[in-house]
């Protein structure tokens, strides 16, 4: 899979939220828990996920707040890839934060 | 819980392995999987004894590469806490990476 260019990614942004190319690198969202458990649970889900597809984003948890950071290493950019599982994992965000 | 001076730290990091004190500020390890799967079900486990006792690291996940931040902010530094969890996370992680 090839990497997108500036200008895609720039157009793919502007239909998701929370969203952001950060460091010029990487897409990156921060998602905000109501409770600490519930946000673990949501990284399970992600890993999982990430598991299936062999893609797997860097994951942080800061008590109520986990970010996530997409990146394909092999394509060294940002793919359509990227922007399927953006999308997977916020569906996710909204059956545990409805 | 007050927080533990330099000398009292630097005693305790002598007696457990890979721990070091990061940035002057946290307790830090990073502990490594052979998969992915059971890096994230250390990363569980860390979060439930953390709820139980109200005390939450930062944790990452990078891949296989699982990172542990402990501090205690109502101390402003590292107690005698910190250092008990570094015991519980360590055996966790013996139980799952035998």
């Amino acid at each position: 899979m090839q990497k997108l260019s500036d200008i895609q990614i720039d157009e793919l942004l502007k239909l998701i939220e929370g969203w952001k190319l950060a460091n010029d690198k990487w897409l990156e969202k921060k998602y905000r828990f109501q409770d600490y458990l519930i946000g673990v649970e949501f990284v399970q889900k992600i890993a999982n996920l990430s598991e299936e597809l062999n893609h797997h984003p860097f994951i942080s948890i800061d008590y109520k707040l986990v970010t996530i950071r997409l990146f394909s290493w092999r394509a060294k950019g940002i793919t359509e890839l990227d922007f399927e599982l953006v999308k997977k994992y916020d569906e996710v965000y909204k059956e545990l934060m409805p």
